[in-house]
C-alpha cells in the first residue's frame, strides 16, 4: 500500500502528477531540444500559468533554477552591493543570513527566537540596506509572515528591494508583486513534484540592480543563472544553460491544475485543512501547537510539540505509530528532532486525507 | 510512432530509464526526505556505480548540482585565488572561460579554430595558473582531447589542478583520476537521461584549495553547494541543499547497467558507432567529417559538413528528411547552424540505430 506523505518536503506528489509525466514520456519531452520550439512553448505556457495563479505582472520575470537555495545565492549576488537584511526566526530564514555573509555582504539581522514571527511594527531597516529579506514561511519552526505586513514594511521603505522567501507556502501566500521585488520557490513542496527545480521571480528593479552591479571592477554578480543572462534568454522563453525541462514542462501542467480549481479555493481549502489541524492541536491532551501566536501560525507547515508533562512521548513513537497506518509525518527540526512533529498541509492531501491523519493522531 | 533522438544532448533516453522511472514512482522516490536512510543509500548507491564505472579512486568525492554549466563556477570559485587557464577550441571551452572572468579572475587562453583539438605538446601553461581548465569533448565542435594528452600535461605540470569537462562524453573517456584533480558531466547526454543534474568529481587537493580560499577575507568561494558544504555532507551521503533525489536513484540505476555491460564494451560499442559514422561521412560525396585530424575527432558527438560545391544542400534539408523517418538529427552549433549536422553517439542508441540513420542520410 502506498504511503500518504505529509512530510515538508520532498511531499506528498499532487495527484495528476503520474499523467502529466506519461504525457511528457509519450512526447519524449525528457529529449527535446532547450533550443526548440517545443521547449520555448513549455516555458512560456509555465509562465502564464504561474503568472495567472500567482498574480505576476509584466513588470516580473519567472526564471528556472537548480534549487530555491540556489536562489538565495543568486538574489543576494545580484541585488546587494554591500548591504542586506534579514528577519532570523528558525533555520531557513538562518541560512539565508548565513549565505550573506558567506558572500561577504555586509548582513544586517533581526532575530526572534524559533517559534515566533514578525510584525511590521517589530521592524527597523537599516538605513544602507538594499534588499529586505523575508522568509513567508520558516519551514523549520512552523511560523508565518503575513503578506499583508509585508507589503506594509515596503510600504514604509519603498526605496529598498523587496525579496520573499515563500519556498514551503507558495501559491498560499497572496503577495502583492507591485510591491515585492522578487520571491522564490522550489516544487517539492506545494506544487507536489519531485525535488530538481526552484523558481526565481524577480522585477525589473532587481535586474536594473544586477546590470549595474555587473559593471564593477570589484564585486562579482556570479557566472551561472545571473539575472542579466537569465533575463536576456527569457525573453525568448529560452534559458542560458540547459534546463530541467521535463520539470518545467510537469510544473506548468500542476500550475495549469491549480488554475483550473482556481487559487482563491486553493487558499481557502489550505485555510480550512489549517484550521482542521490546529483546532484538533488546541483540544489534545497529547499535542499542542508549537507557534502560541495565531497568526504568526503557518497555514502550510502545521508543527505540533508531542505529549504533555502528565502524558510524555517522543515525536518517534508518533512518526512510527502513524507510519503503521502508511502516514509520514515530518519530525520536528534540528534540536526540536524528539519534541515535535511537522505536518505539511500542500494541496496535495485531501481534506479527507488530513481528517484520517487527525484520526490516527487521537489514537 | 517514437523519434529516435540523435541529438548532443538533450538525447535519447537510455532504453532502461522507463523501467527505473517506474519503479521509483511505486517506491515514492519523489516523496521521500533527503535527510532519510533510504536517500543516503540511493546516493551511496549512486556514488559506488559511479566510482566503478569511471575509476574513480577514495581520494575524490561525488557531487550533485543543478547542472554542469553550474560546476563550471563552483570549480573556479573553489580551486582558483587568482589566475586560471583555459584551452578554448569551441563554444562550450569559450564559456568556461567566460565564467572565469565574470568571476574576476585573472583567466588564461589559449585557443584553436572551430574544429582543431589539441595535444599536450601545444600548450604552455602559465606559471601562475592554478587550474587547468581543459574540455574533453567539445560539445560545438564535435572535437576531442584524448585522455593520454591531458595525463601527459599534468605530468608536466603536476603541481597545478587540472579540471576536465566531459559533459557530453562520460563515461567514455578513461581519465586516469590519480592525475586529474576534477571532472563533471550532465546526465542528459551519455547516461540518457532527462536534463536536471549535474555530477561533479572532485578531489582532496580541490578540497583543500577551496578550504584555504575560505579563509579570505576579500574572496569568496560562494555560498551554495560550496566544495567544503558539499563534502562535509558527502562524508554521510547527504547534501547541504535538498538535490535531485528521483534523478540521483535513476542515475545510480543507469550506471549500474552500464557496470553490468562493462565499461570496455560501452567503449567499444561506443568506438564501432564512431567508425561507423566517419567511414560513412569520408565516403559520402553528400557530406564530409568537419574534424580533419583523426585524433581530434570526437568518438560521442560527430560533426559533419553538409553538401559540397557539386552538390549544395542545407542542414535543414538534411535535418527534415531524418524527422520524416523518425531520427532526430541535431544542427550545426552557432555560425555553423546551417552547414553541419552534429550525430550523439552515446550508449542509447545502438549499431542497428547508427546503422539505420546511416541508411537514411544516404538517400
Amino acid at each position: 500500500m502506498q504511503n500518504t506523505y505529509f512530510t515538508p518536503g520532498p511531499a506528498e506528489l499532487y495527484p495528476t502528477f503520474y499523467q502529466h509525466l506519461q504525457q511528457a514520456l509519450d512526447e519524449q519531452i525528457g529529449s527535446i531540444s532547450h533550443r526548440s520550439q517545443r521547449f520555448r512553448d513549455i516555458y512560456k505556457f509555465a509562465d502564464e500559468q504561474l503568472r495567472t495563479l500567482l498574480n505576476i505582472p509584466a513588470t516580473h520575470g519567472i526564471f528556472f533554477t537548480g534549487s530555491a537555495s540556489e536562489v538565495w545565492e543568486r538574489v543576494l549576488l545580484n541585488c546587494v552591493e554591500h548591504e542586506s537584511f534579514h528577519l532570523v526566526n528558525g533555520s531557513f530564514s538562518q541560512k539565508f543570513y548565513d549565505y550573506a555573509n558567506s558572500l561577504h555582504k555586509h548582513a544586517h539581522i533581526q532575530e526572534k527566537p524559533f517559534g515566533e514571527g514578525f510584525d511590521a511594527a517589530d521592524i527597523e531597516v537599516p538605513a544602507y540596506a538594499e534588499l529586505v529579506c523575508l522568509t513567508h514561511n520558516e519551514t523549520s519552526s512552523g511560523v508565518q509572515m503575513r503578506p499583508g505586513e509585508m507589503h506594509k514594511l515596503k510600504r514604509k521603505y519603498p526605496k529598498k528591494l523587496f525579496c520573499v522567501d515563500m519556498v514551503s507556502s507558495a501559491p498560499y501566500p497572496d503577495l502583492d508583486f507591485s510591491l515585492i521585488d522578487s520571491a522564490f520557490f522550489s516544487v517539492q513542496k506545494a506544487f507536489g513534484m519531485p525535488a530538481g527545480l526552484g523558481v526565481w521571480i524577480a522585477s525589473q528593479a532587481c535586474l536594473a540592480k544586477a546590470e549595474q552591479l555587473e559593471k564593477s571592477d570589484t564585486l562579482t554578480i556570479g557566472a551561472h543563472n545571473t539575472l542579466p543572462m537569465l533575463w536576456k534568454h527569457y525573453k525568448t522563453f529560452e534559458t542560458p544553460a540547459t534546463p530541467n525541462v521535463l520539470y518545467i514542462y510537469l510544473l506548468g501542467k500542476i500550475a495549469e491544475d491549480f488554475n483550473r480549481i482556481g487559487i482563491d479555493t486553493i487558499r481557502k481549502q489550505t485555510e480550512e485543512k489549517a484550521r482542521m489541524l490546529y483546532k484538533f492541536l488546541d483540544s489534545s491532551a497529547d499535542f499542542s501547537p508549537f507557534v502560541k501566536q495565531e497568526r504568526h501560525r503557518s497555514q502550510t507547515v502545521i508543527v505540533a510539540t508531542v505529549g504533555s508533562p502528565e502524558r510524555p512521548t517522543s515525536s518517534t513513537d508518533v512518526i512510527s505509530s502513524a507510519k503503521t497506518a502508511n502516514m509520514i509525518v515530518g519530525s520536528g527540526y534540528g534540536k526540536f528532532k524528539d519534541s515535535q512533529i511537522r505536518i505539511a498541509n500542500f494541496p496535495a492531501v485531501s481534506v479527507e486525507q488530513v481528517g484520517s491523519l487527525i484520526e490516527q493522531l487521537q489514537k
